[in-house]
């Protein structure tokens, strides 16, 4: 049996871990390391304008981001920023959303579909209904879409849950009314291999999923047509006149130091983040495998741009089925671990999407609550 | 003649001056002169979490800053705090259509109406309107306003555009179905005498127009009705998952502060604001005096709780009328002024808002182009 390692916090043994949200505090570690190389101080007339960059079609980005945004995709090599308009967002959860309204606003005809393949990032659902809006209608799985008209297919890759490298599988070439919003929240090298730079129209990226900064709510969009990028700062305008200039100058400082350190094999970043990754993968493998119960998606390995090797990929989430048909969600809530639920996702309640970000205390006790499951499960059968 | 100071900033005498937002930049030499004690300082560990408080209904709000909230409303006497929900939001734009979204969600039927009376701020129109909601329905005028059903009365107090005080309109007490949302972004005592301690169902503020500090992005509304707490909070976390961590401790430093000192003499806040406002509309009433062409609104002196004793209000904008049949966003347009139509703001063509909390040089070189406007006006007419 895999040796776990005993949770310092013996209190915790007996409370309820969440494991539903990917609340990456994992990286404090790191950062707590770095020392004062990442420190910001805002003095009480700093950042006190609306208006970052009058300038600028996106007028509420602080300079120092757009330029550390830059410099970290140029340093990595996973996405195009040339010929591209930058647009900062309350998180990408903003900018999805402001994606998804600009996309609308300007099609033919009204409501757009908008579709995501099977299993979905479960908050999709609820950022295209919540507000009943007459723009655009949420249609669920990609796959079995067939409606005629506009529609708008959200690729997240890796994806969210299940970390699957994903194209587009709505797939009507000819067609102006297709769109396509490119989620890569994930394509970090601490996740998966950085196989190509990626160029496609709208492409979202987050801070809190590169260095765990969630707290932050800062996203961004590169947006290759200029109306598009229009739209969605008129969004973001009426949806919060612009983002907050604090966290835009911290992620800024942040993003510049990663961008530097980050070929640096002491200080790297995505080199700490992979090792920590590959770790407790090794370590969540190796339960699953002593199980007979459980299913972990198996990923290729690919030739990374990044590392400059062949690499596998440590998902930010683990998409845990079952063997046997069972309330996935409910089974691991009985033993005190919250997750989220596959139906949610568009799949079933075999699948369960399980946070790998958690702080490491918490993550060993999953562990050792998934290992007892099992064992549980054999003298039930016995 | 009003004389009227010279602008420092030569260059400026012939650029456009932006008066169309409310960018409150006025404020910046006050938080210059506080030196480091509003100052902070984030290293990069701080703040990664999304979670704030899990135990709080708002858990993405930050202690201290609640903290803040409640010692300022309690040092300055304008709102009552307790047995209240603290939702804060990424500025009372959110929170806005937070509290919309909440009222709209529990209300009977749907759609609600929405009504504010006019002249009102224009964005509650865009608000209201932009992502074409089933769940509510802008109905413009409340003066005018007499359909039946839910309805959600939007009552802004001192009024944003025209500085008056303001209570509902649609007056229908046995419905169930009226509700109201109280937005309080300038009841503070340097724009209008604190009367009374607010004590309705939902109170929005901002941290924009007290201090300056619009760049923040921070609000927050206090709520009396659990429920309605509770679908805010929900409206937040899909629309954006929270609010910026960074925006919020550096909110919480400068309030408490700003409620510490707003007793002193010497150091008050609200004394120098009073005073900058002060003196701005006095000059801007001899300007318009001088003119036979502008109007500006008379607003009654009241007794002021904060300050003991009978006081002007000086309001964050001017509304500025003409007595001749003219469209003055026009005319001022015409003399490099941005100004807000009267038209957006439910009034008429002959109405502007200007905004006053522009930097001294700003707000100078508008005095004497307004100057100036009245004196081209003679000369034609002669």
């Amino acid at each position: 049996m895999v040796k776990l390692e005993n949770s310092k916090n013996i209190a915790m043994s007996d409370s309820i871990i969440n494991l539903d949200h990917g609340d990456p505090t994992a990286y404090e570690d790191f950062w707590r390391k770095t020392g004062d190389r990442c420190t910001v101080t805002i003095r009480a007339w700093d950042l006190m304008s609306y208006f970052s960059d009058v300038n600028y079609l996106c007028w509420f980005l602080e300079r120092e981001l757009a330029e550390a945004i830059k410099e970290l995709h140029g340093a990595v090599g996973n996405a195009a920023t040339e010929d591209r308009y930058i647009v900062v967002g309350t998180g990408s959860t903003q900018l999805c959303q402001a994606a998804v309204h600009a996309l609308s606003s300007l099609a033919g005809t009204q409501p757009v579909s908008v579709v995501a393949a099977a299993p979905y990032y479960s908050t999709y659902v609820e950022e295209t209904t919540y507000v009943r809006s007459g723009m655009y209608k949420w249609e669920g799985d990609a796959w079995r879409f067939d409606k005629k008209g506009s529609y708008i297919e959200l690729v997240t890759s890796p994806n969210n849950p299940d970390g699957t490298i994903r194209e587009t599988v709505v797939n009507r070439p000819d067609d102006d009314e297709a769109k396509v919003i490119h989620d890569y929240a994930y394509y970090w090298p601490h996740y998966t291999p950085i196989t190509r730079r990626q160029d496609n129209d709208i492409m979202l990226f987050t801070f809190s999923k590169i260095t765990g900064h969630a707290g932050s709510r800062i996203g961004w969009a590169l947006v290759k047509d200029k109306e598009v990028a229009k739209k969605m700062v008129e969004y973001i305008i009426v949806n919060s006149i612009g983002v907050s200039k604090e966290s835009q100058i911290r992620a800024a400082k942040i993003l510049k130091v990663l961008a530097e350190t980050c070929k640096s094999e002491t200080e790297s970043f995505f080199e700490y983040g992979r090792e920590m990754m590959k770790n407790r993968w090794e370590k969540l493998r190796e339960v699953v495998k002593e199980s007979d119960v459980f299913t972990l998606p198996k990923y290729p390995e690919a030739y990374c741009n990044f590392f400059g090797k062949s690499l596998e990929s440590y998902p930010a989430f683990a998409w845990i089925g079952t063997k046997e048909e069972t309330d996935l969600v409910s089974d691991l809530r009985r033993q005190k671990v919250m997750s989220r639920a596959g139906e949610r996702c568009g799949s079933d309640k075999k699948h369960v999407r399980v946070s790998m970000l958690s702080r490491e205390d918490v993550f060993n006790v999953f562990l050792e609550r998934l290992a007892n499951m099992k064992l549980n499960k054999s003298i039930d059968e016995h």
